[in-house]
C-alpha cells in the first residue's frame, strides 16, 4: 500500500480533532517550556491482535513533526498483550496526535484481527475470504489493506474496476442476458463479468449468458453446494450473505472459490491499544 | 446539525466508490436508454433501530442529481422493521449512490441505536451519557450527531473547544496543580477546566487546584461513589473506562453527573438496512 | 460520460486563461453598460468534422453564468461546414469564455474526427479500434470520450482498472510466467490478464502462462497473422505499434480482435471552429 | 520557468493515471520483493528533436520518490536520435510514472521542435514568432515554455496581462475608437493597447484611435506589406491567421514585427521518445 | 468586479469564524424552533461613509442560505448616518454570518471613504490617485475594488501584469539601462516599462534607457516639479512615498500624472456599521 | 502558535501577488544569470515597534526556497529603529516575496504595538485587555497571535469555542433566562456562559439566570463601577464598546476583569518596515 498518498486524509483527520489547536497541551507547555522535550512513549496492546496500520499510526504523528517509531512485529503478525512498540518525539506532538493515531490503529487492527479469525476458520480449504464495498466511507483503501493483513483478499476496490451485475441492475436491464451482453459490449476487454444470483433459475441464466463469475446471494449451504455442482468449473463461484462465524466452515466446504463478508469492515470492534508517556 | 456543510465529505465518499465511474451501471443504461427513467426504491429496515442520518442518506444521492426522499419517522425515533421510507429518482443515480449512502445510514443508525440502549439503561437518573473523542477519523461530526439522536450528549468536539487535563498532561506539567494553573492563565475565560484522576489522592489534588470538573478514570463502582461524596457538589463529576451494558446502571446510581463511553463510536454494529428498486 | 463532474477541471481551465480577469472585455463593457446585453453567437465549423464535446463547450460558458446552447447535431455525428449551433448569453460571458471553450471543442472534435477515419478504414471487419494511455495529461477522460464518439473503444482508463504486463514488467518479474502468476494471485478475481509480446517465443510463453489476452507489439502484418493462428482463439489478440492510416486495413484483416493507436490522442490536429457574435 | 509550482498539476496527472494504484506493477513487485531495487533506465529519442521539459519529466518521477535524472543536452538544444539521458530510481517508481512523464515530455518536445522549424524559416529577419492563447487547456504555462525553448516568444499569458481588442470587442463597443478609449481609461497605465484589424479601413481607424499595436488578421501577404507601410513605425505590427510553413517566410519579409501561430500549440505531433529499463 | 468568484474566499472567512458551528445560536434556536423564522434586520451606518462592498456583505449571508438584501445607495455613493439598508432571512443565518459580513463591509467602506478623501483633495487637477501592492494579504482584489469605489485608480494587480523596475532590481541588474533592456527583450510586447528613481541622475538614466513611465520615490515637492519638467511629456510620471493628507494637494499641483499611496490599504480605519435584528 | 499550519494561507498570499510570475525580476535575472546569487538583505525598522510575526515573515520567503533569517529580538520585544534583522537567500526569492512578507510583518507589528500601548495604559491593575471577533477575515489566528505578543489576551477564537449571548440572541430566545437555560442544556459541560447586558435590569436578569460571566456593553464608567458592585464576584465581568486610549485607564479602575477592544484588530496602522538588499 502506498502510505504516502494517505497524507491528505491523515491531515484531514488531525485537523478534525485539533481544530484551532490543542488548548490544554499548549497552555501547559507554554507555561513550562522545559516540559516540551523529546520523550519516549510506549504503545501498549491490551489484548491479542493482528497488527495492521503501524505505518499509518506513525505517519499521523510525523505530520506534526519528527517522530521515530519502533515496532516489534511485522504487519500481519499476531501481537501479544504488552508493549508492542515505542514512539520517540517531542511531548507536544505525542500529546496532540495520540488520539487520532490510536483511532486509526485500533480500528485497523480490529479489522485485521477479525479477518484472521475468519480465515483461520476456513482452514486448509482453498477458499479465499473476501471483503465487500460495505466499508466505512473515506476508509476504503485503509480497511481493504487491513483485510489483506488479516489474510483476506480484496473484492472490487470500487464501482470502476470490476463488473458485478446485481439484482437492481438486472431489474434495470430487463434480464440477466441483456445485462451481461451490455457489459460485454461496452466494458473494457480486460474486465470479467460477475452476476449475482439468488436461485437456480438465475444461476442457469447467468451461465447461459456467459458470466465469468457468479455471486450466490443469501443461499443456504445446501443450495450453494448444488450451485457449485451446476457451475462445474465453468465460472468462478462466490457466496455472500448470512455468513457468520458459526456457518463459515460449512460454506467453505461447499467448494465455492470465494466467501465475501460485509461485517469484516462494517461491524468492527476496535482493538484495545493505548499510549503511555514515559515519566522522566 | 448543518448537513449542507457535509457536501465535500459526502462527495469525497462518493468519489472513493465511483472512481472513474460505475462501469456496470453505465454499460447497462447506455445499452438501453429507456431503462434510465425515474423510479421509486424502498428503504427497508431489516431490524428495529433508532433513525439517525436520513438527511445524509438522501444528500448522498442528491449530489448526483435530483432525488426525492420520503421518510416515515423523525430522526431519533424507533424504526420498526419494514419499509421505513422511499426514494424517487433516476435509476442511474439510485444504483450509483446506493452503497455509499447505505454505508453512511447503517453506521449512524447503529450508533444511535446502541446509544439509546445505554441511555435507557441509565433510566430515570439524571445522569447524562456522553461520547468521547474515540470516533472514527473523518466522522467526528456525524458520529456525535448520531449519539445525540440516540439521546446521548456530546463531550468535547475536539482538542480546541474544551480543557481536559489527562494523565500524560499531568506528567508533562509536573503536577495537577501546575497543569490547572497553566490552563487557567492561558486558556480563554469562557473555558471550564476538567482533570482526569485515577485515585483519591489525585482527586483531592484536583479539587484543591480548583478544577471545575473531574473525570474519574477506570474506577470501580464503590470508589466512584466515594469520589462523588468527596466532591460534594464542588465540581462536575464524570466517570469513564470499563463501563459496559452490565455495569452501566450501577455506575449511574453512584451520583455522577456524566458517564462517557468510547464504545458508542469505536465499536459499532451497523444497522441492517437495504434498498430495493421497484419493478416496473 | 458524467459531464457534471468535469466542473472543477473546466473551472481550472477558465481560471488559467482569465487569471485576475479579462481586462479588455471589462474595460469595454464598463464604459458602456448597455453593451452587456444578451446576444446570440454562431458556432461555425470551418471544415467537415465529427462532433465531440458540445456539452463541454457549453458547460465552460455556463460556469460564468446562464448561457443557452443549441446544436444541430448529436455527439458522434458528422458536422458539415457552416453554422453548427448557437449560443445565447450575455456578451461578457460569451467574450470571456470563448477561447477556452473553443480550445476544448476543437481538440475533442479533432480526436473524434481522426478516430472515425481509422474506424472507417477498418471497415466491415469485426476489429475494434482502441486508444491507449498516451493521452494528454489531465485530459484522459475527455480524450477517451472523444475516441468513443469517433467510434473507437477504450483500452484501460488507467493503471488501476486492468492488468497489462509489459516488457519492463517482465524484466522486473524475471519471466512472463512469473509475472502472470503474480498478477493472478494478487489482482482481483474480476481482472483479466494481458501480456505484451514482441515475438513468437514470448507469445508461446504467454499462452502457456494462461494469459487472457496478448498485445502484439510492433509486429509486421505477416507475423501478426501468424500469431493470430497460434492463439487459435485461446485468448484475445490486440496489435499495437507502427499502425498508420496506410497499413491499418492490412492489420485489420489479420484476424486480430483489437488495434490500438497512440496517435489518436497524442498527435491531434484541432478541428477548425470559431465563434461569431451576432451584430445588433 | 518555476517548475516547482507545477507540483500540483503533475500530481493531478499522476493521479489521473494511477487512480487507486498500478495493480500490475504492485502485484509483480509484491510477489518478488527483490525485484524492486534501484535500476537505471535509458531515455531514448527515436527522432531528432528540440529538448523541452526534461525537468518536468524528472519531476513527475520524483513526486513518487527519489529518482535521479541525467540529461546530455540543455533545454532548447537539438537532440540526436539515441540515448538522450538516464534515470536512476526504484523499479516501482520508474514503472508507475513512465507513461505520464513521457506524455509530458513528448508533447513539449513536439511543440519546441515545431516552433524551432518556424523560427528557422523566418531566418535572419528581425521578426519574432509568437504563440497564441490557442493552447491546450491546463497546459498554458507548459506549452508557452516549450515555445520559448523552440526560440519563439510568448504573446499574452492570459486575458489579464494584456489588452487585445478583437472583432467581437469592437462589435460590443460600437467602434474601434470607443473600444480603445475605454481601455485607455480603465486599464492600468502600464498596459499597451493592441487592436485586431482585418482591412485598411480598420487599420486607419486603429491608428487614429492611438493603438500601440495592431494585429493584422488573415491578410494576404501583399496587404500585410501595405499595412506595414501605412503604420510607418507608429505602432507595433503583428500578423496572424493562415500562416503555414509554406508562406511563413513571405510573411516574415513584409516587415511586420511579429507573426503569431495557433498551430504551434493546438496541433502538435508528439516527439517519439521511450524509456527502457536496463536489464540486471 | 466578479463577485461570484469570491465565493471560496468568503466561505473560508465564514469557516474561520464558525469552526464547528455557532454553539450559542444553535443552542438557542434548537430550544425554541419557532424562534428561527424569517426576520428583517437593519444595517446601520453610524458615520458618514462611502459605500463599498455591499454585494460582498450580502453574499456572505447567502452562502449560508437564502437572504435578501436591499440597499438605498449605489456602490461609490456617500452614505449618510442611519439605516443604509436591510436584510431579510432566517434568524439563524443572520446571527451566524453577521460578524464576518460586517468585518468585510466595514473595512471596504473604510478604504473607499479614505480614498475619496484623497481624491477630493486632489480636486480638479487631472492627477489620478493610485493604490499600491501594500494591500492586506488575501484581500488584494477586494481592497483594489474599494479604492476604485472611492474614486481611485489601480496600479498593478500583482507582479505579473506590469513591469516596475525598483531599486533592488536595479541593484540586481547592475544599472537602469541593463534592467530596462532586459525587460524590453523578455517581457511581452504589450507591457510598458516603468522605472523607480530617487534623484535626477537616475531620472536622466531612466529617460535615456527609454522608460515608458517613471516612479519618483520619496521626493520633496520641489524636486518632483523639477522632474516633471525634465520628463517633458516623454513618459508618464508617478510620485509615491511620504504623501499625506497635508501635502497631497501640493504634490498634485506639480504636474505629475499619478500619485500612489500605500496607506489607502495598509492603514485603514474601519467604518462604523452595525446590524440590528427587528424585534417581532 | 503553530506557524507550520500557516503554509497554505501564506502560499495563497504569495500566489495572490505573484500570479503567473514576477515578470520584472524574471526578465532581469534571466538576462544576467550571474545576478541571481545568494545575498543578504537588511530588515529595517523605521519606527519603534513591538515585534510580532517574524517567523511568518521568514516563512513567506522560505515557501519559495531556502532563505535564512536572523533577528535581533524576540517576539513581543520592543524593537528600536534601525536594522532589526537580516535575510540571506537568492536574489530572486528576496525580490519576489519581499512585498507579501512585509505586508504580513507590518500589519502584525502594528497590532502588537497598539495592543502594548493599551496594556501599558491599564498599568498595574489586574485587568486583562482582550481582543474581539472584529478581526480581518482570514487573519483571525494571526491577528490574535499579534494581540498576545502585545500583551493582550484572546477572547473567543470563533463561534464554536465559547458561549456569548448577545442582544440579538436574547431577542431570538425571548429572554435572557430562556437563552441561558438553552445554552446550559445543550452546550458542552465544559463551556461557561457569558451574557451581554446594556443596563442594570439586564444585568440583574443575567445574574439570576446564573450567567458565569457578563459583558457590559457601551456603559459609561460610572455605570460599569455600579455593575461591578452588583456582580460582587458572582461572575466574571467584561466591558466593551466606546473604549479609547483616553478612557481606558478609567475603565480599568472600575474593578472589571476584562476590557475588550475591537479597534486592536479592525483599525490598525501598519508599522513602518522595509527591506534593503545589500549591494555587492
Amino acid at each position: 500500500m502506498d502510505f504516502l498518498s494517505l497524507d491528505p486524509l491523515l491531515r484531514q483527520a488531525l485537523q478534525e480533532d485539533l481544530g484551532r489547536g490543542d488548548i490544554t497541551t499548549e497552555a501547559i507547555l507554554q507555561s513550562n517550556p522545559h516540559a516540551d522535550g523529546v520523550r519516549t512513549a510506549q504503545v501498549l496492546a491490551r489484548q491479542r491482535l493482528i497488527l495492521a496500520g503501524w505505518p499509518v499510526f506513525v505517519q499521523v504523528f510525523q505530520l506534526l513533526g519528527p517522530v521515530d517509531g519502533q515496532i516489534r512485529y511485522r504487519e500481519g503478525d499476531w501481537v501479544e498483550p504488552g508493549c508492542m512498540g515505542t514512539l520517540e518525539g517531542s511531548v507536544s506532538i505525542l500529546l496532540k496526535a495520540e488520539r487520532v493515531a490510536l483511532n486509526f490503529l485500533q480500528r485497523l487492527c480490529g479489522i485485521a484481527t477479525r479477518t484472521r479469525g475468519c480465515v483461520d476458520r476456513v482452514g486448509s480449504s482453498r477458499v479465499r475470504v473476501l471483503d465487500t464495498r460495505k466499508t466505512t466511507p473515506l476508509w476504503r483503501n485503509l480497511e481493504k489493506y487491513a483485510v489483506r493483513m488479516g489474510g483476506g483478499q480484496n473484492h472490487r476496490m470500487g464501482l470502476d474496476d470490476g463488473v458485478l451485475i446485481k439484482e437492481n441492475h438486472i431489474a434495470a436491464a430487463g434480464s440477466i442476458v441483456a445485462a451481461v451482453r451490455a457489459c460485454r459490449e461496452r466494458c473494457g476487454h480486460l474486465q470479467r463479468i460477475q452476476v449475482e444470483v439468488t436461485n437456480q433459475d438465475e444461476l442457469a441464466e447467468a451461465l447461459d449468458a456467459g458470466a465469468d463469475a457468479v455471486l450466490l446471494d443469501n443461499m443456504p449451504v445446501e443450495e450453494v453446494r448444488r450451485s457449485v455442482a451446476t457451475c462445474a468449473g465453468r465460472c468462478l463461484v462466490e457466496v455472500s450473505g448470512g455468513i457468520t462465524g458459526q456457518n463459515l466452515q460449512a460454506y467453505a466446504e461447499t467448494g465455492v472459490d470465494f466467501i465475501s463478508m460485509g461485517s469484516l469492515t462494517h461491524s468492527v470492534t476496535s482493538s484495545d491499544i493505548s499510549l503511555m508517556l514515559d515519566r522522566v
